[in-house]
C-alpha cells in the first residue's frame, strides 16, 4: 500500500528560511524510514531568494537559458519559447514562474535543485534519525500529449530510475530497455494531492522505503537525456529551416 | 490521504475473458464511491486476443503504424523506430510488445483503450453499484529525459486533466495555461505498486473521487497532442534531412 499525503500548514516561505524546519513543523505524524519528502521547486527557490522582479522575466529567461530547442508564435501573438536551462531540463520559459509568487515578481529554479535536496535530505536524516528521500519537482510540459505533469528536477537519497536492465520478466526474459523513471511517478503522484491553486507544496510518499538509499546516490540531473541519444534535440520547424539553409548552401557550393 | 495498491492474484489472462471478472474476483476489499481502477494495457490486450507471432513483429509494428517520427540504429546495429501509431499515441515499435508474453508471441495494443476502458468501468459500476473509473496504461518513453513512465492511453468515468484553466492561483492570479494531465499522473502512481517483473496488472487509487465523473467524459485520446499544436511532430534529424532536400530543390529551381 502506498499513502501519499500533503502537508497543511505550510506559510509563506521567505528568502533565508531552513525548510527542515518548515517541513518538521508542519508534520501531522512521525515519519518513518524509508519514507519520501517530495517538495514544489518553488518553495525552494523562495528560501534560496530566487526572486526576480517581473519586469526582469525575459531576461532571466535568457539568463536561465543554453539553447532555444524550439519557438511558436500563437495566433493571438503569444510566443512560447522551449528552451534548456543550465539544468539541461527542456522546458518552456526555462522554468521561470509567476504563479503563486506576490505580485510584481518572477521565480527562477534553484540554482542546483540536486544541491538543495541534498541539503534538505541531511537535515531531515539528521534531525529525525531516520532515512528519508527527498524529490524536489516541477510542472513540466512535454512532447506529443497536451498538459502538463510534475516531474523530478531534484533528487537526494532515493533511487531515480528502478532500474531493471538485468532483470527479467514474469517468463524469465531479460528486460533488457526498461528502465521506470520512478523519480518522475513520484513527483507526478504528489502532484495529485499537492494541487495547483492551494498552498500545499510538501507531500509525503510512504510505502516504497526500497527506493530511499544513500545521499550519493545520482540525482535528478541524471534525469536528463544527453543530446547524442536526444532524437528530439531540436524543434521540427527549426531542423528542418537549418537543414534548408545547409541544402541552399550546399547546392550553391558554399558548404 | 491518496491510497494506492495493486491486487493480489490476478492469474494469466486469456483471450475472451471478462475483466470486471478479473478485478472483482482479486478485490482484497470493497470497492468505494470514486476509487479509480488503473489496469495495464498488457492485460487488456491479451483478453482481447491481440497476439500474434512473434516473427510477425515487424509487420505488426508497421500495421500498427500510421507515420514514422523518428529512427536511429545504434553502434551495435539495434534500430529504434519512433512511430505515431492509429492510436495518436508516439511511441517506440507503436507500442508492440514482447515482454510478459508466453514464448513465441507478442502483444499489439488493445483496438480502442478508450473503449475498453468504458466498457470495463460500466461492467464494474453496474456489478458494484458505484462510480469508479477506469484508466488503461503503457509504459512510454519520452523526449528529453531517459526512463520511462506509465501514461494512460484509455480512460472512462474519470477527468483526464483538471482543467485549471479559469482558475486562479493563491495569489488570486489566472493560471491560463496550467491544465495537469491527472490521468497520466495516476496512471505513473499507480506504476509505483504495479511493479513489472511482477505479475500486478491492476491497481486501485482511492482519494480523488472528485475526478470520477461520467462515462462520457473525453477518453485518454484527448490527451493526444494534434499535429498542429506539436512543435516535435517529427524527429530533429528527420526534419532536418527533409528541409536539406528542400534546400537543394529551390536551390536548382526544382522547388
Amino acid at each position: 500500500m502506498l499513502q501519499i499525503w500533503a502537508l497543511d500548514n505550510i506559510g509563506e516561505i521567505t528568502q533565508g528560511v531552513d525548510l527542515a524546519d518548515v517541513v518538521i513543523s508542519a508534520l501531522d505524524q512521525p515519519l518513518q524510514a524509508g519514507d519520501i519528502v517530495v517538495v514544489t521547486s518553488k518553495i525552494v527557490s523562495k528560501a534560496e531568494g530566487r526572486t526576480r522582479v517581473a519586469n526582469d522575466r525575459e531576461a532571466a529567461i535568457t539568463e536561465e537559458t543554453v539553447r532555444v530547442v524550439a519557438t511558436r508564435t500563437s495566433e493571438t501573438g503569444h510566443t512560447t519559447r522551449i528552451v534548456q536551462s543550465r539544468l539541461g531540463i527542456i522546458a518552456a520559459a526555462a522554468g521561470v514562474d509567476a504563479s503563486n509568487t506576490p505580485d510584481g515578481t518572477i521565480l527562477l529554479l534553484p540554482e542546483d535543485p540536486d544541491a538543495s535536496a541534498r541539503r534538505l535530505a541531511a537535515s531531515l536524516r539528521e534531525r529525525l534519525g531516520v532515512p528519508l528521500g527527498v524529490i524536489i519537482t516541477d510542472t513540466l510540459g512535454r512532447a506529443w500529449r497536451e498538459g502538463q505533469t510534475d516531474q523530478a528536477i531534484g533528487a537526494a537519497g532515493v533511487h531515480v530510475f528502478d532500474d531493471l536492465r538485468g532483470s527479467v520478466d514474469a517468463e524469465g526474459r531479460p528486460l533488457v530497455v526498461t528502465m521506470p523513471c520512478v523519480a518522475d511517478e513520484l513527483a507526478s503522484a504528489t502532484d495529485l494531492v499537492k494541487g495547483k491553486t492551494s498552498r500545499k507544496p510538501v507531500a509525503i510518499v510512504r510505502g516504497r522505503a526500497d527506493l530511499v538509499g544513500s545521499l550519493d546516490l545520482p540525482g535528478a540531473r541524471s534525469i536528463v537525456r544527453p543530446p547524442e541519444r536526444d532524437m528530439f534535440h531540436t524543434g521540427s520547424a527549426e531542423a528542418y529551416a537549418e537543414g534548408f539553409d545547409a541544402g541552399l548552401k550546399a547546392a550553391s557550393g558554399d558548404a
